[in-house]
């Protein structure tokens, strides 16, 4: 996690990128191909608001057991013998996955989207991605291409994704994206195409496809966070739907896609990379990257036996967020709702708590760029992001600065000022020329702390 | 009904097409058109067979209630109110159709194939015809084409096609043959073509046809039973179909099909003709037809409020199979199993019946052709077959013919004698010329009467 | 099955009975023991119904498979290998009896018990007896002892006593009876009472005896049908229940009871003798008895996979009726409905048969008595009754008496008449003097048989 | 909530009552009156121990809608529209309470009362509360009372009282009670008891006191937390029981009972007060009482859709605690385990809370007892408790102290010094005489508070 200079040739594509988009109706036209795909510059909102919540919430809700990938741990070619056992014991012989989906309940007076959307908002995060068909299959709208395994023909009986996306969208703040995943692990055509090494496609121009297209076209989603890429991308055509989403879909203007389009494409092309799951790079990316990450620590679905020991702790989740955007990526906050539609009290408090924090620290997270380092050459726990437009550099410090608190990457100016954000006085210190800074943190009384858990020192028209 | 000469155009069609089935191989190719399609002759064994059962099980056995249409009497453009208040009254509000599919149980200990196929044999059955697919849409064999709606993956877990099918082959006696319904009630990808005006083919590629094509190749069965040609044969691509199964399938040789292939060809075009449920046209058909009817006259799938007063009575059943064959038709009589997977023991009970009259009175079913006459021009309640072979006409009398029976059809000749089947001693008459036959029924005492219901006369050397 | 001289007491006996009812409030007061208890004359309207109809419906006819003892031999201290296994195969591994409950649905819709009584009424039967609650202790009527185990807290959420009664009750023809169970097989009250060696009674105090007084002040049965008596009846108290019954209950008049109110009582104390089930001893017995019998030959209770085999003919059930009464027997028929309610078409069949064989024979059944004789001394197949106000004896005909018959019993006057039931001229004879009667069957032509079973020869002025 | 003196009678009690427990076996015998029975002192860990947990699980778990109440609020007579609704919405139209029991699924592989166990333990309450029996009369034992309406006849197939006693008994610091309600909202013999303006007790005999005694002979248990007692303590036979209980019951030298014995019982006899729940009075109480109070302020049952700001936060639990036991008080906090048997994380958050709390100012908790002064005359937010042994009264001080802090209760003496529980330095202070003390805060750093949420300063050697 050394820190680094940040490559600036990003930055001018991206300005010009936002300059285009004034205009780029007229001008420019993707092509099929990953080059003039990649080529396309991300829609300015999604690097402004650093952080997103990730909806895991399928039929994989109703056993709620183990994890979202429940029906391939337990028929799948390698069983987890606690899944196998786990029906064993608490079904009949013959239950099959699809039974699960009559008590994907959704009860009339329990779930409530407005609910959802106003815990997402007091978080302060700025979009939602939710999943509405994981690799299982089942879609959480009335897909034309999903007869009899969708939400409205069994279990919840409603158009989850109409139903979140309109609840989402009455705050401003708030933009709402669909994860969809390309394969499903048990549809018989997809695994017919792959037996026949991906020269079928079957699955695709029958399924996935004309699916993406609906759910584009249909719910108008700000991003398409797709994933299940097993197989070439070429077979899943990915260059064609994304020149279309691009050129004509109506969403080309804002949407954002993420690079899970293929085999090939994965951490290399598209629109923001994921790489893998909880991509906390910590050294400082030319790409613009995701962090998806989840608060419980062992499945992106709910699970009824989560244990407190599970959950991240929100100092735990702050630091996160402050090593993903020091290095120039956006965090995906994953909850995972219960089958009955509720948001936990524990997710909830995380949620909400991370939202106080932001009211207080927000100015260093939103619209924020990584700096010229990502971490403190010196000090551990100590993260650094800028706003150019604030003449400002933020420190995020995991631990209480008491005393004399030493930072190496900051060179002092004349004007240079420090804060702490939300204490009103602004703090001595002691320059250290190019060798950085040392702060004088006051003995502040605890009821008069601007934050319970990492704090923030802002750092005003330093030299670097 | 009056009595007509039959066409012996037909004959000689039929002779010439059973001619052709030694050596067709090299010689015949049938072009996508109907004038070649409707040019195939029918294998033999259909008509000689005359009797099939029909078997409507599926996810409607599991409400059985109303009838199989029980799903569009619900949630269709004019639902029944029954219907409505029966889901009112005994199910939650969100319950959806699909849900039925996890009761569909065909409990291991309740459902035994091979003990249905002893029942079907022992009726005199020379075929079967099982629901496959009806309009609801749910295989009851693992399709790929429809991913969780089908039954192996809902409800029963089994292959219900390859298990019936199997037990059925046990018997020499018996064929097999698949129903397949082409569209869908409610299948999204069909609503859409017709709301196209069936101008996009949607459905019929990516579900019918493969579909099709699967059953087919998987299960081999010896009748197409085509229904639900609710579109134009040319949106269904029927010709095609049918040219492929005629021409290329593994069945080329012995399958037969019917005529519900689109909407121009029902009653037109294609193989047997059924024209409308329950046709029983009551006079000669040139062309071989079909009389589907029901053992429960309310339904074609189980119901499980029927009373005893909805079962054919075994007299009636038995009359119209006179009158169906006379006039060149076979009957496909239905039974619905229960969602468990039985013959409910009344069905069980007709079935019988029918095989103990078919065990005396057989001669003049299978292998009987149309006779000059089909039911006679005086006494109502007679019905008439012949066997070339034997010399011999049948007249089944539906009421017992107690004393002195007049015949206006038969013309008797020196060599004529009459028997009654079953009954060991030949019956004396009176020739009445060109105006028909006076048969003495003698006073056979109750317990050497040779059957309960509709008799049997057997004429032979008649002079017309 | 020797015939024997019926014993002349019991007909002093129950004339004495008869007379005292007019004036028996004030003379009789029947004590709480056997002596007095047997002493009571049955009411005539017992003996003059003859049939009777046992409904077998509960909890047991959910899983609806092995019989009515499913709990029993699933759970019991010696479990039957195909129960045990159809649970596992079919439920889940925790699935508890009380689980079927649920599904005891008695549908709105398809349960009528309107059309239920339309049935029993037709079939000729007199009477009705309903099990109220088998040994697994449901109540099919909301009991106060039996709190959320009874028909109105779980499953059909209707008091099904007072629905079939209410609906028998419309036809004056009919009267209405409750089974009621003593013991219950896994109730922990009644096995510690057992594990007591029957010294404790808290289940006799607390649940049975309850329940009767419940019971009979509720629906004023006019039979109480007892069963279950595992354990002295002293221990049921059972003396002390019926003398209540007898002087005090609102039922006091009319009343009848079986014996099985203990273990020393059965086939000795009581009301009628039931000694056993299907309890046909085929001599005469002084006391009155009851021949409970089965249309299923396997089960009490409904069984969905009941074969045709399995269900007694219309002969057999006829002649065990003409056995029965000879020897001073009612018969009591049982039929399952189903978990619906619904009475199979089968079993309504077999019903209505028997109410039109007794709408031609009734004459010789109902009010009849048993003969001298009870079958025929030389040709089998013959059993007898009388009418001592019509002057006439009866033999009933299993097999169709074509030709000379011969009968030993019979001793003919110069009065004597032979008849065949349904038949309108009379039959000529031969007298043997005291060696017999031998009848010419006439050669009567199929369809103007009387009835196709079983067919009744009345005799009149025998000298014998 | 003024301050009061304390009543010295009660203490002089309690000291004689202690002195009886080495001796009492043989010379205690106590009277079924109140009198007698309320003279038995508390066994002494009761008091001791001051904080325990209330479990709230049983069928009511299921639904986990609007609260425990929830089978009288939807029928019983005032029924609640939300609840009405409720199933109204999601539920077929004869679903029945009892219907629910199927769901409490305790599913293997999710409930492991090990880990409740160790969850309790974490928190540092010093005994449990188990719902053994609410209202809805469901035990969670399997009682010989309840056949069909307990834990292993339906539902989870456990005894869950076994369960759950067994594993908090492996944690010596625990104790192990059992709540139970004397009657069932719908128990049709509690119904005609009442309605018979209890005269009659075949409710009290046939259920309540067999399974009270049932209850305590099999479990131990040490406290028996009586409920429900609508109806005349006579009725209950309440003192009888208790009688046994504390004279010849396997606990009788441990058990504690509460007082809600029967309308004249509760808050005036039995054992601690309850009063009503939420019994927090702010005074001095002479007698020992238990504030119940719930971590979901809305429901003491589970509830699928509480909400974060239901759930009370650390800061308020840790506040009542306080203000309960400087009343005489114990605390006893409710959490209501999932269906699936899960303590939801964020309940198990407050208990762990609520332990790293207590491992810091525990000295001040247990074995305390109330001070002269329940709260400071002068300054709001400060509640007292002192400990003789250790010559201290301890300040819970709500808000963070920071600067000069009065307090107006302590009068200090030369001896005097005080202190911060978890703090390493003592703290200095200005007495001033009998008009208390400041106490002078330092400027403590974040990283070195001894704890987040409520604070104790220990005083000791004071003059009062």
């Amino acid at each position: 996690m050394a820190a680094s200079g940040v490559s600036s040739s990003h930055f001018i594509l991206l300005f010009v990128g936002l300059s285009f988009i004034s205009n780029r109706a007229e001008s420019i036209k993707y092509e099929p191909n990953w080059k003039s795909i990649d080529s396309r510059p991300l829609p300015a909102w999604y690097d402004q608001g650093k952080i997103g919540i990730f909806l895991h919430w399928g039929v994989f809700s109703v056993p709620s057991y183990s994890s979202e990938w429940f029906w391939y741990h337990w028929q799948g070619p390698q069983p987890f013998a606690s899944v196998v056992n786990f029906m064993k014991d608490n079904y009949k012989p013959d239950f099959t996955y699809a039974d699960f989906a009559k008590d994907f309940s959704v009860q009339e007076g329990i779930f409530n989207p407005n609910r959802w959307a106003e815990i997402f908002n007091a978080s302060g995060a700025r979009y939602i991605v939710q999943v509405t068909k994981h690799h299982e299959g089942f879609t959480s709208w009335p897909s034309k291409y999903s007869f009899n395994w969708n939400s409205m023909d069994v279990g919840p009986r409603r158009d989850l994704v109409a139903e979140v996306s309109s609840a989402v969208r009455k705050y401003p703040n708030l933009r709402y994206g669909v994860y969809h995943s390309l394969f499903e692990w048990f549809n018989p055509l997809y695994l017919q195409d792959r037996n026949n090494s991906f020269k079928t496609q079957d699955f695709v121009f029958g399924k996935t496809l004309p699916e993406l297209y609906e759910l584009v076209n249909t719910y108008k989603p700000d991003i398409v966070w797709s994933d299940g890429c097993n197989g070439p991308d070429a077979y899943w055509n990915s260059t064609n739907f994304l020149a279309w989403l691009y050129n004509e879909s109506p969403v080309k203007e804002t949407v954002v896609t993420n690079d899970r389009w293929g085999n090939g494409a994965l951490c290399h092309h598209g629109g923001f990379l994921t790489c893998h799951d909880h991509y906390n790079p910590g050294t400082l990316q030319t790409r613009k990257f995701e962090n998806a990450m989840k608060l419980d620590g062992k499945s992106w679905g709910f699970r009824r036996d989560t244990a407190l020991k599970d959950v991240i702790s929100i100092e735990k989740l702050l630091q996160n967020i402050a090593e993903t955007i020091s290095c120039n990526g956006n965090v995906l906050i994953n909850v995972g709702p219960t089958k009955d539609g509720v948001i936990a009290p524990i997710y909830e408090e995380r949620l909400r708590q991370m939202g106080s924090w932001l009211s207080v620290n927000g100015e260093a997270v939103y619209n924020s760029r990584p700096w010229t380092f990502q971490n403190d050459t010196v000090t551990p726990g100590v993260w650094y992001t800028q706003r150019k437009d604030l003449k400002a550099v933020y420190a995020f410090v995991f631990n209480w600065p008491s005393g004399d608190f030493t930072l190496a990457a900051p060179q002092v100016t004349a004007e240079t000022k420090v804060t702490l954000l939300g204490y009103p006085t602004s703090l001595s210190f002691t320059g250290l020329g190019q060798k950085g800074i040392v702060i004088h943190i006051p003995p502040i009384p605890f009821n008069q702390m601007p934050c319970m858990w990492m704090w923030t020192l802002k750092i005003t028209n330093l030299a670097n």
